[in-house]
């Protein structure tokens, strides 16, 4: 069997036991070309010696994640997290990936929801003539609704939309991650309308049942997710880059690496392709 | 203080300890006016006995809890839900109260969400006549998207008002719980836009961490959801009825039944009213 992985990325969260240089060697073996990276994993090897890791071993790094969490109830709150990803937007350049994955933030002692939502509009407001001039591109990630009191209150890919289109700027974009998107009602109808600003694409499958929103992910084919059909609409919406496998599970994070790694390229063909 | 508690309502899972005889005599001993029932409660007390244990106790019964249920992929498994649904609106009917809420049901082995959508649509259909017939209003509470595969294929508020609207009967309404809708950019205008068919308010909290959608709820102000701000948007469309306090909390459950009411009525007041 012929397969053509050209797109297919290894988000380092679906390996968190290895450290950077490992998951990079890992790629390496398995001839996977992408891998997205995670900046806890980035500090940890250092930031030049990571790009230079993945430079000499020709991986491409299809993102950084992550920027955001830009919630806080005070103004100083709110400043530091904006310097915070100016930061990110700096360590995204230095790596060599154009998309910074932002997971906008939860509430974070904010009251109202809608008043949160406001501060990531402002933060991203705030961050974008940096990322400009950076050369760093901002892919605004839905997450699911189940996250939206402590990692994002940004849940819909049409509230994303609607962000991406606020700014009007080719520097902001949307990240589309099957795991969050799945269940909604509009989510063709979004992923089509993201058409010109789609920045990346996340594989994986939403378990049943889930008793934890966090670890409940899994291996494509393993869920309940179709992933193919929604891979066919964002690639006829227009999206060619590389498509990340991200998966928080600690059963596969006990697992051997390599294998993972081989479940992943045959699950990839199988269930996305 | 003087308190209303007129519009306050125990929806039977909140107890889940406790007997229907015991849940009744709870309410009488609290001086709550009305009841939730569930249908695994009063099988176990016998419908008739149930029927008559609460119009001794001059409690009135806010509504019935569950029907729905309606995706499965065979032609017998559907026909054999809706007999289950027409069995549940026979025992609301007995039982005196008028809502049956309607917890649709997750894919059931359904590969296509939109396909187990098209299920609950139809299945609606097949029992609205006899839902007429017994004076039954189906009320389809649309169940957060972390439980779109196992428990409700419909999530949004949205959505369950373009049912409604789609069946355009006065027998067909929607159910607003705060945990399942509380995230939702859309949540106030689409509570706006179910003023016409509003059949019942349920109010808890979204606890944080959520480390289990099913059980995470919390009592009302535990937790980040801002309930009487969302009360007074239900009111304010015109709602006018009961409103239920319905969580699903093992450490709640582990409490004294009376301790909980009495924290309940309090919360009720300071929360929510």
């Amino acid at each position: 069997m012929s397969v053509d992985l050209s797109r297919l990325s290894l988000n380092q969260k679906t390996l968190n036991g290895w450290t950077l240089p490992q998951a990079v060697e890992g790629c390496v073996r398995a001839g996977i070309p992408w891998i997205a990276l995670w900046r806890d994993k980035v500090e940890e090897t250092g930031l030049e010696e990571s790009a230079r890791i993945v430079h000499d071993a020709g991986i491409k790094v299809s993102s950084l994640c992550r920027g955001g969490m830009f919630p806080s109830p005070t103004p100083e709150g709110r400043a530091a997290n904006i310097e915070d990803n100016k930061r990110a937007i700096d360590e995204a350049a230095t790596l060599g990936t154009d998309v910074l994955v932002m997971v906008c933030g939860g509430l974070s002692g904010v009251r109202a929801i809608d008043d949160a939502r406001g501060m990531v509009r402002d933060g991203i407001e705030a961050i974008l003539p940096y990322a400009e001039q950076r050369g760093v591109k901002l892919g605004i990630e839905p997450l699911h609704p189940a996250f939206a009191a402590d990692r994002s209150v940004i849940s819909l890919l049409g509230e994303a939309n609607d962000l991406a289109e606020h700014f009007r700027s080719p520097q902001v974009g949307v990240v589309i991650d099957i795991y969050h998107v799945w269940w909604d009602p509009n989510v063709y109808t979004e992923i089509a309308r993201a058409s010109q600003y789609t920045l990346g694409f996340h594989v994986n499958d939403w378990l049943v049942p889930n008793t934890d929103p966090l670890m409940s992910r899994g291996m494509m084919g393993d869920g309940v997710v179709q992933n193919r059909r929604l891979r066919e609409a964002v690639d006829t919406a227009g999206y060619t880059g590389p498509i990340e496998v991200e998966i928080f599970n600690q059963d596969i994070w006990r697992k051997d690496g390599d294998d993972v790694l081989l479940t992943m390229k045959e699950r990839f063909v199988q269930e996305v392709m």
